[in-house]
């Protein structure tokens, strides 16, 4: 049976190949630990894919700034519908329509016992935490694919209640993969609540999802700052306030906004690939986010940061940055009493409450990132369009099931 | 009335100068913020000073790597008797014995009534948090005196319950003002609980605040790292494994201790005044502790950082740490999904529960960080000597009823 | 000068009545304790009050189920314009424009520091946790009135930030002394986050102020049982889920709406005058809510019960309820692992963020509450009115401005 | 192969009888739900059982105050050696010593992922929530035996890092399955932290056990009331104070001790089963300890409840307690801002940390509770001891490993 999926083809290039259907084992392949080979997967399922998302972190391998190796199947925002369930799968049925959790977790080690599954000690050989189709991360093939297969499924899976109305908000509950918890894990790591006021730094997905998950968690006002005007008029467009970084120190406009010049909570989704503020914005300025973020976060306040931070960076643009070292201005965060929140979002501590705020029309996270259906043929084109900055999520479509 | 103190005199130096005794006035003098001279104090109270120690960071200004002016009367660990209450004190008593938490704050803010008390707006005109006898913190005077005057003090004091039963343990209440709490602070940033294993960088009072602390909260086993071999055993006398940090990377010798190179929980008790480790023991690396911590702390695990770290330091090694940047690998962080807690330790939310402790005998604070109380006249040689690294914490007793 | 104000005048009236003008001094009157007859108020602000409402609370009084004496000034719901400083009061100015929570505290004991202010130690000489305007609270007057004194205002009050801003949104604010943050308090004790189904029993203002409150914090789905049609429409109009309780068991209904007998989250905002349900609706039976909830929320989940629950009821239909006994399927709850949350809410804990969500147009309480201004001279009908089930929140407004 | 083992020979008696050895699936037998009958556990292993324990709730269906069926074998508290595993078990090994959690979880379920492991949604058909050996638990094989099945065993079992080391410390370890993180539960819930004053109703194994946890937890003083002698001096033994039930009101004694009539935290480790106190101590009086518990907790506090309530209690001395009502004085608590938390303990929060705080020496709860190891053969003795009220708790040892 065919299985056409989307690989990286070298620095800038992805292109959808033709690779072999899923069984209930991890085979060798591009990016697959030698521990991993012939793992066995009978606790996992199949799924046909409905719907699986171009991410940032996508672009970081397809930019050529990780050690990602040719033919790798990318993609780890995956939704689709379970067509065969390994022998030791008790209650995940054929037929369910289930979102992924971007992170792979066993269900059976500490952290997954104590809800930390973006760090699970048993799916990744290498260090704690895993995701499908990701360099460095034991080699699970990406979901960028027509179908995919899902270990450890019963604890993995989140199924929708019902196929139908799920079907109806397809596009909203796709991102529950990855972004939309992602973005909640940075506002709920910047402490936003009732009344908040928060700043996103970043407009992209990420971004987006932060804002609306801030506006989600009660904040009064959610101010977003970004350099592309398209993403913060899409930011505007559901409601919350945007400062252009490229026309001076976001402190300053944020003033004008709330008549203070500090927020209670911040939150970076832009992570390693910042760019300067100001007149710097051309360039690559890995600390600024993370310095402007203290600056501009009130005393008390905490600062949320699910944008990535790697621990090398062989492209980047400094000596101290390739090493994954930042200058950071880490005595002002010690002088405000700031908490810092770092880290991959574990993705099942949200995904349930969110789904229902979904079903139930208490959030439009598709609308608000754009969210953008394409064939998977289509995808090299959406991996260009999403580099250039366009304001859209895209979402590969591999059956036709999402823009039918 | 006299009242003898100890100020400031230049790099190196502190002296013993006659001062004016307290009024219910906030008067002009070294120090003092413009702002502040002349603030009416009805809220406070006058306290004969029973014990008040050195701190680690009276250390920074008498070095003379702060801005602090000359004169400037020290102080802010201080445990004193009521001997007058302003007139708008209505629960505390002449007569009442207290402990002062160093930090100052209204009980009338914000961050006050959010407990976040080492960040009050209210008491210093320059930022947000402010404590006694310290450089850029609105001027309040340095209770290394005979007598000091303690404001807001319905908010501020912790009475001991019992005066005699409090006299005989007053070397181990005196550690609440600051850094019993301090530390304890750490250890509740990193996240101990019962079974954590826990590394404290750093031997001084407050990394042995932190060990004990930690032992307290329930940690398995607890581990401190330092450069000093008397500091290391006065933390092996309760218990701790320790690291000597000279002999080389703190991670080897963890694994040694606990048969993995991780702990559950970091602290740092060291701050900006780091070195290095191994070979470069020598030189000052502000971002070693940090950058050592994200090492050894588990994934998912978190720092507590009661250390303090400075938003300019005019007598640092590099540029960089001049301006209070510091070169983190806070990428390694991020893959970790550690948590960094920043900040003054808001003493009130801890140090009623700890004055209970010592009060019941479940805590040997005094012992443990080697309380030596001393003449208020000796305490120029009891900087000198704190400042050549003894295991001692000295309290200053200027009316000998500590040593009675 | 003047102070008309409410006052309780035996069961089933209340009336308007001259009293004195406040002074900085708690004086003698109906109510007052004796201990509290002279107490020196110099940390006090006077009012002219703004708005002041009719509470549920007033009304157990009114009934005469207790035992506040006649003469007794009513109100604990205040919001008004500063007039007039205490000499110790620093930070509060005259014209400031404010709310006023109902729970009296001072900001200086050991509950205020760790913020329980609803049960502060030294308000009320008779036990923790004070309010104005109520029996066997201390004896604080009432802010049914032109004008009222409010003690320890640098701690009490909320600021509104913009005069104007605020006048415009008057009506809204108002509900901040109380049932705003009330129902928020269950909804809080309820565990309700995103996603969370809800059932709060009681359709009165605490009941429509939780159903808001739960929304607010992002329930998927909020229903709200009462046996009161108007009260039920009233819920429905900002899109709660109703059940009728007079038609029989909630469960059943429940599920009808929710596919499931059972939610995540119950609130009890009826209190120990509940009536029973389906053919029992007719008789009280102070226990049918909480156990109802019991049934009806899912294993796990927490009840928030902001209702009121009395340690005696001279009125109760029986000798065990006149004891403030209730006859409680604990076992149930054992069972299922229930959380109670009871209490008094702590407004302070909330009151500051759901300002900013009122201004910031996140919540429209006073529409969903069918806040109705009357004037002052009217509370007596209104008073009436409330008490025979209308689905308004009076709001009385001595001197016009509301209705202005 | 032979499989002796503990199982109820009606009331009052318990008898050693012989059973099946264990195989990979749940067959028929006494107690056994029709729908589990047949169930596949090839997720699960075979324990050769080192250490089970006799447990207070045990006795509840010995007693035959439940509808235990005779024939049921008993036995939650295991501890064991694994002998052989199910095919879909991947990281628990042959050889491995382990505790086993006392609640059977599925880790698969809402509840589980949610860490409330008590209330697993997966492994009774009757409602949330299992455990071995147990009356309307759906039938799970109990452990007072020889050889025993524990289902989804990588997510239940907590293996011990060192066999050897673990042999040492076997009878502390085994208080690990139950009575030890359910104390601890109870105290966490009563929210004991560093200085609480702490009163435990019951010095039974689990009092003792919830008292030893509150001096881990950092509990100031820790009061224990019981009506046993014997069992009081058990408490006294490790460090508490007491309280004789039978001489009168808690709170007079309690006085007495701390200067004041009310503590921190309140712990109910008796459940429905209490007797009155003072000259009602001869009678059973379900609702004595909660009520006794509001009386004596402060305002603001908390009260943890360990002590099982039941949905049904036939052998009850009224209609309401049979029904499973107790008639509680609701309005005290609500008066203090109580918080009740009920429920069975989800072990695996608290076990792991337990465990390392057993290994390294920071707590003696075998010796607290008198771990007392027996033959199985002699359990019926065992069992009419432990009735008695003697202040012991019994560990069957079946293989003679526990007493080697």
């Amino acid at each position: 049976m065919s299985n056409k999926a989307i690989s990286y083809a070298g620095p800038g290039k992805v292109e959808v190949v033709d690779t072999e259907y899923p069984e209930f084992v991890l085979k060798d392949g591009p990016g697959v630990h030698p521990a991993n080979v012939g793992r066995k997967v009978d606790h996992g399922v199949i799924l046909k894919t409905v719907a699986t998302n171009i991410c940032g972190s996508d672009q970081h391998m397809v930019r050529g700034r990780t050690t990602a190796p040719e033919g790798l199947v990318l993609g780890h925002e995956i939704t689709g519908e379970v067509v065969e369930v390994g022998r030791d799968v008790e209650f995940v049925k054929v037929g369910d329509l289930v979102s992924v959790p971007f992170n792979i977790s066993c269900g059976r080690c500490r952290n997954c016992i104590e809800r930390q599954t973006g760090i699970c000690l048993n799916v990744n050989p290498d260090r704690p935490g895993s995701a499908y189709g990701y360099v460095d991360m034991g080699g699970w093939v990406g979901g960028q694919a027509e179908y995919v297969l899902v270990p450890y499924a019963d604890w993995n899976v989140l199924k929708f209640p019902d196929k139908d109305q799920a079907m109806e908000k397809i596009l909203d509950l796709a991102m529950l993969s990855d972004i939309f918890p992602t973005g909640f894990h940075g506002a709920v790591g910047a402490g936003v609540t009732i009344g908040s006021t928060v700043y996103v730094a970043g407009a992209g997905p990420v971004g987006i999802a932060a804002a609306t998950s801030a506006q989600l968690l009660g904040a009064s006002v959610v101010i977003v700052g970004d350099l592309n005007e398209d993403r913060l008029a899409q930011a505007r467009a559901f409601g919350c306030e945007t400062v252009d970084v490229s026309k001076g120190d976001p402190k300053d406009q944020i003033e004008q906004i709330l008549g203070t010049p500090e927020v209670d909570c911040g939150i970076d989704a832009v992570g390693f690939e910042a760019r300067g503020h100001g007149k710097e914005a051309a360039t690559e300025a890995p600390a600024t986010v993370l310095n402007s973020l203290m600056d501009i976060t009130r005393a008390g306040g905490s600062l949320g940061i699910p944008g990535l931070y790697v621990t090398g960076d062989p492209g980047a643009a400094d000596k101290a940055a390739q090493e994954g070292s930042l200058s950071m201005r880490f005595g002002l965060g010690f002088a405000k009493s700031h908490v810092f929140v770092t880290g991959q979002c574990p993705v099942m501590k949200y995904n349930r409450g969110l789904m229902h705020a979904i079903l139930n029309d208490k959030v439009t996270i598709a609308k608000n990132v754009n969210a953008t259906p394409i064939a998977l043929e289509d995808a090299p084109q959406g991996y260009a369009e999403f580099d250039s900055g366009v304001a859209k999520k895209f979402v590969l479509d591999p059956h036709g099931m999402v823009r039918a």
